[in-house]
């Protein structure tokens, strides 16, 4: 076997190389030329025939194995997977991942807050300060679980504003939410384990938890979030269920009164536990905002994850766990064994923006800012894209989802989207199983005027009917 | 079987809950209470013996069992492990693991640099500018290998004062140097893997690789470094090496230029890898610095480990790699999988400390410094404890190295160091295999005064001698 369409030399390509063996194989598979079961060359003949270095085509069969395309059969060497075309279909080809992977943040990126309204001279100050009166001490190892400060005035925070009340110790920091979800994994020894994971559901946690070798348990998420009654049918002895509860990510509605229950009586039947990862709960337009899950946690089983990358700024790296009591000793030894440490500085700067009230005063005004924003764009889609997308009703986050009204792949559409340079994701791509789910996730938080909704709306109606006459 | 001496309860002992259960086990198997093949009592058993919640038993025995004091034999249950006895003889209980798991530095405390003597001025001036400069992109996620300015800076650097040529795609920017073994595991795909490890070697390398699931192959050092040969004879097709050639650690020796030719020709025939913790090769106080084994690697099969913990100071929470060109695009991915960030606010600090020249001047300055507190306390055991200790001449580092003239286990010496204060570290524990080696490690970075020197020198004198008499 040979691979097809070989142009004359990979460094035509202006992929990395080994993105560009793996694109051919794609290409390859889709087109039928590659077949379930048919064997792929080894890594030393292909490499031999690209003279490309070995790693380089072990690094594309990694990627190919990892998503599916590939099984390995240990002795008999590699083959095509038997349901790779179908896969095909669905997953898209990866056009600028290194542009993502370096955190170029292009129009519409998710998961952002509003980055021009981040009160950057504030923040300064204290850093300022902190770094000031900094003494010797300051500057050794800095505690595995924490600087206590932090782990405070985080503490406080969650007694009063979420219903979370907890000890300091119970507090772990971590260097964002995938070090949280690493910390679980080894604390609870998740490797080979299975997790009930929502259906679409958060792709980076996702991938992550898969890497980390976590057997993931998709379990469908329907009106009322995460269907729990499924998910006991599927897998009841799950060792760990991780969910969004204060807006599904990325459906956005919130787990109901009677799942939480559900979800609950379930764990402590079990002796599992659930991450309930509040990740944007405090932005929420109208009505109240729900009480977190672990406020109904009487029996101590729910690990509470949360984030400053969404409610301060994501470059801080700093995210944190609030651990059940009976984990606590747990967590601290794998805290310990991670060497999780975060650098003091910026622990001790975020401490001082909690403590002295900034915070919650941020909240408050970026909750503001957002409505405005979110507004802007609905109205924008509704002038430019009507015919071809519906907004979702969503009381609160800071995604927001447009169903599509039209036949067309939403994965293609943000492809092309993304080479238009419109950041946009397909949330079939957030699924784990058929894609029922066809739409379009965007972040709105960083669309600062009517001009520029207005122009991001037309350029989005563009792609999408390029897409369609494709 | 019940546990032996059981105080009337956990609550009275000032130790966490697993520790103590952990001790109690020890306890037994040294005083031959528990003999190997013994089956131990069920996690739920006991939890409910002692009430206390299971998943405290659970840590203990996983302490045990990650230890190799307990064996675990599926339905059959956990039994006392066959060389439990022989083992417990060797490893020192831990006294206080939670005083040095937070950081608290105390005297001789290996491992940090000065930390009276760092810059923090400069340092506060450098963040200052950089936080007050900085635009609303530099809040967003930041690159997963490394802000572009410091992977620069450092390349610079490697290339004028370590005779590391590299490009700084080569740079990979970590969170120290248990993040960057970390991401070496990823990307090396090292779980289950053989890696020849330096007997005795540097102990927390050790833990965390063994955590991570590598298997560590011992070879053992001698006054040239790591026995290449023998790594040959006992396992020719491990993956990864992990050496530090400057000044081994904990002996001190560099490695030879004989050595260093058979660890490349090794690598180069077995295709193998090799990790060069770079770790304090600039505090170097006589001769020339010794070139990096990486300026010998032809073949490009060294990946160079440095960390700014010495250089800097440990709580910055930044280490670097850099990697063969044919790794490059594996830990790429691995570094995107792991969502390896670090803040930008540091990073840029550091580069600016890097690219304006302070960096040099610091640890020329350090250097200076280094000599002399050195000296100091040298010449506090010449006068204490002269008929105790012989200190093993060194011509760099930022560690001591006193060997033992007396016939007293260096472990115990060192607990009971560690409980008058006094940060000292056995060199045996840092042995995998037999303990031929005997001795005590102290860091002399932050020994100030002549004055204190003493009172160290004449401390540590009661502390061996106590323990002779005990």
């Amino acid at each position: 076997m040979s691979l097809p369409e070989l142009p004359p030399s990979l460094a035509a390509s202006p992929l990395p190389k080994y993105l560009e063996i793996y694109r051919r194989f794609r290409a390859a598979i889709d087109q039928g030329q590659l077949r379930a079961g048919e064997r792929v060359p080894s890594v030393r003949a292909l490499a031999e025939e690209l003279k490309v270095a070995r790693g380089t085509v072990e690094t594309a069969y990694q990627l190919l194995t990892s998503e599916g395309f590939f099984q390995a059969r240990g002795q008999a060497g590699t083959v095509i997977a038997e349901w790779s075309a179908q896969r095909s279909i669905s997953a898209p080809l990866p056009e600028v991942p290194a542009a993502a992977q370096r955190g170029v943040s292009l129009p519409l990126q998710l998961g952002l807050p509003a980055l021009d309204a981040f009160p950057r001279k504030l923040w300064a100050r204290l850093v300022t300060w902190q770094v000031r009166q900094a003494d010797p001490q300051s500057l050794a190892l800095t505690d595995v679980c924490g600087y206590a400060p932090l782990r405070e005035a985080i503490a406080d925070y969650l007694a009063l504003y979420r219903g979370v009340p907890c000890a300091p110790a119970q507090v772990f920091i971590s260097a964002g939410y995938c070090a949280s979800l690493g910390l679980v994994c080894d604390a609870l020894d998740m490797a080979g384990q299975r997790c009930w994971f929502e259906d679409p559901g958060y792709l980076h946690a996702r991938d992550f938890l898969a890497h980390e070798g976590v057997e993931l348990i998709p379990v469908p998420v329907d009106q009322d979030g995460l269907q729990v009654e499924e998910g006991v049918r599927r897998q009841p002895q799950a060792r760990l269920a991780v969910v969004t509860p204060s807006h599904q990510s990325p459906l956005g509605v919130p787990l109901s009164p009677g799942r939480r229950r559900e979800l609950l009586a379930w764990t402590q039947a079990q002796g599992s536990w659930v991450i309930e990862d509040d990740y944007d709960s405090e932005f929420r337009y109208k009505g109240q905002p729900l009480a977190a899950l672990k406020s109904l946690d009487l029996d101590d089983r729910v690990i509470y994850a949360g984030s400053f990358s969404k409610m301060l700024f994501p470059g801080l790296r700093l995210g944190y766990l609030v651990v059940p009591q009976a984990l606590v000793e747990r967590f601290e030894r794998s805290a310990g064994q991670l060497h999780n440490r975060n650098a003091e500085l910026l622990q001790a700067t975020a401490a001082a923006f909690l403590a002295q009230g900034h915070f919650t005063r941020h909240l408050k005004k970026m909750r503001q800012l957002y409505t405005v924003r979110r507004g802007l764009l609905v109205d924008a889609l509704r002038v430019h894209c009507a015919d071809l997308l519906r907004v979702d009703p969503q009381a609160g986050g800071i995604n927001l989802l447009a169903r599509l009204l039209v036949e067309v792949s939403d994965q293609r559409i943000a492809q092309r989207a993304l080479a238009a340079g419109l950041a946009i994701q397909a949330i079939s791509a957030w699924s784990l199983e058929a894609d029922q789910e066809r739409g379009l996730l965007m972040g709105f938080t960083n669309v600062a005027s009517q001009e520029q909704a207005m122009a991001i709306a037309q350029q989005l109606r563009e792609v999408i009917q390029q897409t369609m006459a494709s």
